[in-house]
């Protein structure tokens, strides 16, 4: 099993107000000489394989809404899933069942 | 040269509406059978060397900081630059100096 995984960052060139506000806040903290730029991580389950047409789906995805791409750069790849991960995933979709089943089961 | 990356995610356990909502918007626009969770992505330079030491002080930051671990998981690593990452690097260092610079010409 395996999913796609979109990371997306400011651009270099662009200033980032957020990243700066982690790292003073870091540094009020005590952790000095951390310069911290800060984005957001995507991770897409995929219904069965992954073949190259997902991918480019998810980078078009991505293009037309995960990343704001007149100031963000964005990443895409693929990411195995190791046993542990797939454990959490069963998880998670049980998470999302006995949300389901808890309203159920008010009827 | 080389950053930490941390990466925080929702625990599997917690509902993640943000992904749920990311989810939704993308069927609205045609990419359907994509199920999205959402998370955080730091990069981190640090000032010289990337030694163990400077790897458990950012883990320490990322559990006071960067995750809310009573509902995120958060991995790090260390990402080695290349070529390309290094001349981005250099772009971003520029755009802070121009920021900078920027104020002082207009004294």
């Amino acid at each position: 099993m395996a999913r796609v995984v979109v990371e997306v960052m400011p651009k270099p060139e662009i200033l980032d107000p957020q990243g700066k506000a982690v790292t003073g806040a870091l540094e009020r903290l005590g952790f000095t000489g951390l310069q911290v730029r800060q984005g957001k991580l995507f991770e897409i389950e995929v219904d069965g394989e992954i073949t190259d047409d997902v991918v480019t789906r998810v980078r078009e995805a991505a293009d037309k809404l995960l990343a704001n791409t007149v100031i963000e750069n964005f990443e895409v790849h693929i990411e195995k899933l190791s046993v542990e991960d797939k454990a959490e995933n069963a998880d998670q979709t049980k998470a999302e069942k006995t949300g389901k089943s808890g309203k159920d089961a008010k009827k």
